[in-house]
């Protein structure tokens, strides 16, 4: 099985080195690995962020391992040349449109939390956001008013054929575990979100053993800070799920330990961590390798099939922690090579 | 000096009725009120949740006091017959652009908060959201692809008049406070944010006081829980401001508790509390009017130029809680009426 390493920009390197080391200790039969350049560090070397050659590896993967992409010194390229362009374009170009992003605390790390020890020991959600979508990928410029004024545009949209697949994997992902899902529009408002509800509703037809609900998106920022916990899966759209997996994974209190998949129709998957590529901390040794890490034990779970040796990646990590591994977004001083070594000894 | 009253639905005649009380407790020279109706009240009782004598009301009075609006009952009904549709069509219609939505946590109520009590005491923010245009007021509609499938859409823009507009009131809020402004948007893939932060930055050169920031929208949801009191000024579009005006509110710990403010260029205003209609508990005596009577004390301060009878509301609120006045949502159970009197008491 083929997976290609994308480490990217800013930290991604260091954290990809130690997943990698993690899954070489794994000793896992016929795994291959090949690298290929994203984000800034593809644009400095051969001028694009998502050069064909990546874009031809990532499509023969299996899986993609992927760091993490942004860098201040391309902000003001033209927008196709960014770095960002590098995942919103493997997104698309794979269709990996289920992005599914776990929060739940780490009983070790339940102090780490902005919010209230007993509020954030409650928080165990998935958020599953649409990543093909939305106002993402519609038709966008810059044009002219009537008076001659700039004006900055995007089109917001979805059919019914988007909106019915994400639901699928929301209801199948709340079946799997506590049985409640909550979609989060903003159907008061926009008829992208009233075509959103009315198909999901279309779709709670064949899912008669979950709960369905609904809540606008203001309201879901809020109770996601005043009761986390009464979450179990949320499903939402590209751009209100970006807002509030971002939300959500603060409210676990430790952005460098979420990990996620982004799943096209045939299991091929996208794993990668949810924080950036914090260019203020690259090359320091200072970033927390432990959401990459889970993202290779998501990888192994969904799209290699090999759900135990998941099992063991996160036990290790958990047992790391428990062991007192504390890197520095942690309260910690463990460099990035020291949490790898945790891990590895836990293993 | 009209006011015009707008209660809405749901809870919103509650409330509005004892802000009226403490209004009327200031015995304030020349004011002379008029109500009117709005949302599914006026729906069920005319046919139209804005309907003409309203709006013309709202043209005439130097500022509107509104309640809330919303009700399950009117959710199917066609979208310019809904609810809400009351507060977008008066936005709208007089220009009202500015919404300004302070979170502060009052020192009784630090412990209300789902946030650590050392975190939630440092928030002292505001929030200045654009309510004139963004996806909000693009066209929209349903349509089909060329496949055949429904599919819904809404155009988010801004032009840079616009733009222009709402970035000075956010510099002059700024300048008025701790003189630190943060933009939020989404620059890294919407068009309509890359010109949002263009403009920003060339009005910004007339603010050489106030120390610039830029965050994309993800990055804000997380660092308003992770670190509120960063924060003093935030200047953001109308669908962001959305989502993180909630969310701050519930930071502080009761969106019963938050009030609002919406102007046009000539200083008329909307005043408003951030909490819905809360059709749950509505008609049961449990609603805290808080947030309505500080509404009324931004309306006394923004638009009828009377700072030291606002600086007595607000004193007023203070004192009531000091005394022990606690409403359901703060964990008492003082009801609507007597919260109203314990205001009053303390005026
Ligand atoms: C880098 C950016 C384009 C991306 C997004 O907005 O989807 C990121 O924030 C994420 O959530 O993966
Ligand atoms: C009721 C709704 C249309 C409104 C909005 O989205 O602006 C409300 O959420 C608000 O924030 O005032």
């Amino acid at each position: 099985m083929l997976i290609a390493l994308f480490p990217g920009d800013g930290i991604g390197p260091e954290i990809i080195a130690q997943a990698r080391r993690v899954l070489d200790a794994l000793a896992i039969d016929g795994l291959i690995y090949e690298e290929g350049l994203v984000g800034g560090a593809a644009y400095k070397a051969v001028g694009h962020p998502l050069p064909p050659e990546t874009l031809e590896l990532a499509k023969r993967a299996d899986a993609i391992l992927f760091g993490a992409v942004g860098d201040p010194d391309c902000d003001s390229l033209e927008r196709h040349l960014r770095p960002e362009q590098a995942i919103l374009g493997l997104r698309k170009a794979l269709g990996l449109f289920s992005n599914l992003r776990p929060a739940k605390v780490f009983p070790e790390l339940a102090d780490a939390s902005a919010l209230k020890k007993e509020v954030a020991s409650a928080i165990d959600l998935l958020i599953v956001r649409e990543t093909n979508g939305d106002v993402y990928f519609g038709e966008k410029g810059m044009r002219k008013t009537a008076d001659g004024l700039r004006e900055g545009y995007d089109i917001m949209s979805y059919n019914e054929e988007q909106v019915r697949k994400i639901a699928h994997q929301g209801f199948q992902a709340a079946r799997a575990r506590r049985g409640k899902l909550c979609s989060v529009d903003k159907a008061n408002v926009l008829e992208t979100s009233q075509l959103w509800r009315d198909v999901v509703i279309e779709v709670s037809a064949e899912y008669p053993d979950v709960a369905l609900s609904h809540m606008y998106v203001d309201n879901a920022a809020m109770q996601l800070v005043r009761d986390p916990g009464q979450f179990d899966v949320i499903v939402t759209g590209n751009m209100f799920g970006d807002i509030l997996s971002d939300q959500a994974s603060m409210c676990v209190g430790s952005i460098g330990m979420l990990a996620s998949a982004t799943l096209n129709d045939s299991n091929q998957g996208l794993y990668e961590p949810i924080h950036g590529s914090a260019p203020d901390i690259a090359g320091q040794g200072k970033a927390n390798p432990l959401a990459t890490v889970l993202s290779a034990g998501m990888m192994l779970r969904y799209s290699l099939g090999l759900p135990e040796q998941a099992d063991r990646i996160e036990a290790a990590v958990g047992k790391a922690l428990a062991n007192g591994a504390r890197s520095f977004d942690l309260g910690g001083s463990m460099n990035t090579v020291e949490m790898g070594d945790a891990v590895l000894a836990a293993l």
